[in-house]
């Protein structure tokens, strides 16, 4: 199976690293050259251009971009994938953009017997680097059967989440929500606390009660109520605040798009505004805590 | 073991029942006549008066109220449990209350010898009704180990959460945390569903990822969802919104008087103002989706 | 002076009408045959098409568009105003869009040699048709100076509020706080009669009081604490819910540019998301007050 | 007049010596012997207890305390002011308490014949010392006219709100408004400047168009929109944090008593709770502004 690789930042490029761990041949292309030493010297093959990933009628094209512009560009452009592009290439993007966008791409691909399907990940670079993303599809059962092995050399969790699009808004409804118990958590811990309890004991009650959830077992924001997770060293890791502010723009864009109400997501996401603003926007977001404790 | 119960409402009727089931002798009061023929008729003793529960010197005496004004009525009043109660009877409060008072009944309990823990519990009317409450509670280690075993005859889960108080402090937090992730579930489902995912497959994703909670996966807010939850039969039983409501108070009231900012909490808390307002105050607290599909 | 005018809607049809009653004459154009009926019968020229506008030299041309997408496409399209438009010709963006896009758009006409400044306008339709209309204008003195007349036909307050986009930055400013004070003053009004108060007694006091705001003095949301508002009419006429929650949207959205957190405006925009969901679109957005008064 | 005052802290202690300033016979009484020094030096009479003030059957007799809890300690203790009261003495409570006490303390008064009637004030220290003082008054018509003029020695604007406890509501709600608009006007301002406007024109623009209120024409939170006022002077004077994060604290007490949501309300407390955390607790509250600009 012959591979295309664009986009190889942060997270794209130990993504198309453990494509070749796993055996396969990758074209890969990027801006930046260091990236693309660094996958050449990995066993890659280095593409001139764009262009040439989408006329090489690879099997599957793989691509990583930082936002919906970025996506549109690359796809819609003069020389863009979709105007070089074959049907017997499945292309895969797997950038975090809103679904209004991705479907909107991918049925323009379709418009050229292209198959275009949506897979954000989660998982940060931690998940990158080991190989242990999420994947969450959304598309044709056949492309997604298609993609399914490479992206398993990836990943360890490949949802199919239904028709094209669906990859995007699962993401974004997870990570809205993922926001919003973060800081619920965080002001349960900083109460309970303030109140006299222990954090690790209240940690430990929370977690099996009905307040347990990923932010509280997973990754408690108060520092020392878990170990070796961000907030015991300084919320270094993770899941960088800036990041989850991106997707929570994301989630208001989708919901005004569709003109539902997202009360506390609102709220959510003006607070990682202010976290940002305070200059952890690189640590991860249960550094959240920071705003119950400024002092 | 000989046991005193003050309380038989909805919560305390079934739970001195499972006192009885499980073979202790239990004294019983409460200003109902109902309740009283109910609890004689399962094998209790009746009281004449709150002041006879306390001159008995029994090994233990529950109290279960319905607000902080009873507990200190009940306990501090002049013809009170504590006026007559005895150094060797341990008194446990399993009424819902801000960990103030609980810490303050307590302390003056401590002054005349006596030892009061607080010990609230969750797990509603089909938790007290089945013995499977959870019991957080707080106070010496020794008077917990002296209420552990009758605890057990009527909860599975017996928690020790520290000093006099955490029992509430863990309730209040944990409960607000619920009330928020409950919120947080019920837009993150909206959002996914009206973005055009299936119901089903959006909690199936959410339920392995990230956003992960009992809002979620036990109790998911969204009707389909899941099965057998109030959600997919009207709302009906679970844990009434204006529970939540008053619990919600009891976290404003302690967030306050130390001095801390519950944001999320805050607004979660007028949100279920407003769903008892629309009329739905005896609908499972899930019923809060209502307020995002209210056309 | 000559003058062109595309966007004949509800504002629009009105604001032209005001120049051909001031004695102007006026190119006109609109996609409506009925638009154009009317503008005709009140003496106004009808122009072919918006290209026609752009080449016939005229002194000013003002249009009145819906929303982004149709200034940048009557703008910036093949046969948009700046591919035919003249240096001698001073255009006047009246629509309420981002400032981004304002900006962005006077940019390319700079780009031409051509001068757009942008003038949108509060007053609603009442205040289109008495001539009674707020514009706030942003961009160059001369620019500023050269509208200043026709604007002063359609208006009676016209303000320069510095360079260009400055205009959309302070209705955006002005309208997110103007919908946060009418929520404050629905909240403040309700708990205030809850409490056993007279309305028009509460209001009378507010609004000699540090809480005064033309949300309480000007259009009391409260039923009755004012004669003749929308409130004391069942909500008819003002300013439409929908169009508040557009202006939230554009709010929102030029805040996340900046990066800059808006808490109460955050919620705000959900809240009025909610009451249009409540079918309460077309009503005065004082209309707020039903979500504090369901039942 | 003879006239007694308890309670001569920085509000009470300037007012009682505008009463002498007017040629009143004044009694007071206060626990601080350097409050009780000031005011015999300014002319007043000192009592030796609260009960010597209840005893002396004056005209009025006037109290000013921080708190329900010493309202209720100074008119309901075992030697309190209802104990030895007369009936032809008008009590003036003009402590700010949440409206229920008032009724309480008030209904039980009645019960012995005694009229008391509550008038908090605002205008805060600056509005004591110059006899500038609103005061919004609860109780019967002839109470009101009994204290206007003692009022009218110590206060510029007197406002009869109704039946007893109204005066209470009038200001926790016209309070709870000027806290929203107040944060309203922080995210305006903050918002239009970060997209390019002056501060002063912005400032100026609101306030001649529908945002405008006290808080934005008034006490402008931001930096140099305004002459005068503390955000000029680095938020020192005014009304504190604190003081503001107190009225907060009665108006959800408040709400929540009468079961009615206050969305925004709730939020604006949790951030002067924040605003005090950070160690802002005696700036005036427009130093709410410092919640947008941190870094």
């Amino acid at each position: 199976m012959n591979i295309g690789f664009l986009g190889l930042g942060n997270m794209g490029g130990p993504m198309a690293q453990n494509l070749l761990k796993a055996g396969r041949s990758v074209l890969a292309f990027d801006l930046s050259a260091e990236a693309m030493a660094t996958i050449e010297k990995a066993g890659g093959e280095l593409a001139s251009d764009p262009t040439e990933l989408a006329k090489r009628e690879l099997d599957i094209v793989f691509t990583m971009l930082p936002a919906a512009q970025h996506v549109r560009s690359v796809y819609l452009g003069e020389n863009g994938l979709l105007a070089h592009g074959s049907p017997n290439t499945l292309f895969v993007d797997c950038s975090t953009i809103d679904p209004h966008t991705a479907r909107d791409v991918a049925a323009q691909a379709q418009d050229k017997g292209i198959t275009l399907i949506d897979a954000p990940v989660s998982g940060g670079t931690k998940g990158a680097t080991e190989g242990t993303l999420t994947f969450m599809v959304g598309g044709p059962e056949e492309g997604f059967n298609k993609a399914k092995q490479a992206l398993a050399d990836m990943g360890k969790n490949i949802v199919h989440c239904g028709d094209t699009g669906n990859g995007q808004v699962a993401k974004v409804a997870n990570n809205m929500l993922l926001a919003i118990s973060m800081i619920g958590v965080a002001e349960a811990m900083n109460l309970g606390v303030a109140l006299g309890m222990d954090a690790k004991t209240l940690a430990g009650i929370i977690n099996t009660s009905s307040g347990r959830c990923w932010s509280s077992d997973t990754n408690n924001p108060y520092p020392g109520a878990l170990e070796g997770v961000p907030a015991s060293r300084g919320y270094t890791g993770g899941f960088g605040s800036a990041l989850m502010l991106k997707d929570m723009g994301l989630a208001m864009e989708a919901a005004h798009q569709v003109e539902q109400p997202v009360i506390l997501g609102a709220i959510a996401k003006q607070m990682y505004q202010q976290l940002c603003n305070l200059g952890h926007d690189k640590l991860d977001f249960s550094a959240i805590m920071k705003l119950y404790q400024q002092d």
